[in-house]
């Protein structure tokens, strides 16, 4: 029977601060077959990532924002049903943006084809995918850590964290976690094999970071911003390298509080250590892509870095499963399984 | 008559905020002669530079602290009275870095003899010394300007802005200074060749520094911080890099003030646009000093390279001229003649 039609969520309203159930709109819809050069498409995993918060918002960031109407933003692993692109033929395993959908018509040259007998279909989305890139990248390119140096990563039981971390080891350094909670802190240690990992809840994060810092912080991968990065900057060694990732801690704030403006302090830290913040965002290192994959598929294959999902059944619960990353109620990379893998149950 | 007694200006208590005559003692001293590998000398210039503020607080920086009672420190040209080192004879003149004094005992070793004939000796606390070579490594190295970029230069009339600017000319940029007061302004655009320069004191500075910078600004190179840098910040280009080389604005305050807490948007600035913000100093890049001096001295012989000196007479007025720096009080490299130039007028 073909497919005719698509269940997807759409921005309803943009939202003010933290993001509601009004401001999105599950809805049923027609969809065509797909044209010349598409496909069809048959969501199986939706990535949840904290940037399609930011997509949610109108005005200019590094890529145009989701409209009001339009289908939220989301990379996704999906199956081929009907293909009129050249490549790609039914059954075949995509990796695509298509969004929070559960069909979606795409162009064959906007899809990447996956190799099942790789590696699990949802690591495309995680460890082997864009978190996974994108703490490779940041972490070689900004944070250059040397042997010996330690690297300090916030969100550090999530999808990029736990695998700038696990990087670091690789490259010899001391590899220090902070985190939410005491079950992600002692994940990241025992699992994981961070030298240390700080629960950011705790009043003491400053002392406890210093104590597991004996020589200082010679990187830190920002993904969060706020207090967090308030007490890894009197801790940064000098020349000390900040890849700054994400500011998880802001997306749902309104970016401008009232008190002390601590801008002065965060230069001044620049200026007398000769620190370096640099912003980035994984498209810039594209051209990175097969280094990051020969050394990231040999690494999770040899045990050295492993990855942690957090799956949510059903596209109907992915609202809830995005609001929940703002507060940490996941537990490792956030995916929503749409549909049934090829051959697993529905 | 040999020099037994020396007058000097040491640090009688620190500043809280800006600095006040009662933190600074004009005392007068005995002096003995030179040991085994020292020289006895007589300062004929004393370079007063913001920098110098930073020592006169206690805790960690880039360099120690003066200690109370200590002479204040500061680059100095100096003549050699009286020589147990081996290259250095009566008569020489050299750049030290021996305080606000008018004689001093130095090692010959700290010392590096200056010619002459070369370029007027003040030179050598200017354009051809520190604050020049700050100029040029901070924006080669950090904000590697490209022909047709633009450069932005706060405190563009001073001493490193007004080389900055200069050299970014010369590398092919548009080059927009920012500086206090009209007649400044003015110089800065119509003597050192600047493409725009705009008065910080304006109330649309952000407006009139979008005006000049139609094509958005690539390098920002920060000498001052506060109300400056909010107004650079929005119109930073992706991937924009800023050297960060002073932050006078803050010198005199306490770094922590009330009010709205702009370092979250500084960071979501540096995210999204993917900057570069690196402190640095001078000394990091002592290794670059053989290509300095080539670059500029040949660029100052040609004119593309202009300076300006504001001269004071007398250590007794170098704790006024100081506290001037902080309000702008002086127009070009600020300097205290403490004693005649050889052959000079006394």
């Amino acid at each position: 029977m073909p497919v005719t039609r698509n269940r997807r969520i759409v921005l309803a309203a943009r939202p003010l601060g933290e993001p509601k159930d009004e401001n999105f709109r599950l809805e049923e819809v027609s969809i065509s077959p797909p044209a010349e050069g598409e496909v069809l498409l048959r969501t199986i995993y939706l990535s949840l990532d904290p940037y399609q918060r930011g997509r949610m918002d109108a005005g200019p960031s590094y890529a145009p924002s989701v409209e009001v109407g339009q289908v939220m933003e989301g990379g996704t692993v999906s199956e081929v049903v009907e293909s009129k692109a050249d490549d790609l033929r039914p059954g075949d395993l995509v990796l695509g943006y298509t969004g929070w959908q559960e069909y979606a018509i795409a162009s064959g040259k906007a899809l990447r084809k996956i190799d099942p007998a790789r590696a699990p279909i949802s690591t495309a989305l995680g460890v082997l995918g864009m978190p996974g890139m994108t703490a490779y990248t940041g972490l070689l390119n900004i944070g250059r850590p040397k042997a010996g140096e330690t690297v300090v990563v916030s969100s550090a039981a999530g999808a990029v964290g736990s695998a700038v971390g696990q990087i670091a080891k690789i490259l010899g350094c001391r590899a220090v976690g902070i985190a939410g909670g005491q079950a992600k802190c002692s994940f990241v240690v025992n699992e994981l094999g961070f030298d240390a990992c700080l629960d950011h809840r705790s009043e003491e994060l400053g002392e406890s970071l210093k104590a597991a810092c004996p020589k200082g912080i010679d990187v830190y991968f920002e993904n969060v911003g706020g207090q967090v990065l308030e007490a890894v900057v009197p801790l940064m060694n000098p020349f000390g390298r900040v890849p700054v990732c994400g500011l998880i801690a802001h997306y749902n704030s309104t970016w401008l509080t009232r008190g002390v403006n601590r801008l002065p302090l965060l230069m001044r830290a620049i200026l007398v250590k000769r620190l370096t913040f640099c912003g980035f965002i994984v498209f810039d290192f594209n051209a990175q892509l097969p280094e990051f994959e020969r050394d990231m598929s040999q690494w999770v294959r040899e045990g050295r870095v492993k990855y942690r999902e957090d799956v949510r059944e059903g596209l109907e619960n992915a609202v809830a499963a995005f609001k929940g990353l703002f507060t940490g109620q996941n537990f490792g990379k956030l995916l929503v399984r749409v549909g049934p893998e090829p051959g697993g149950e529905s």
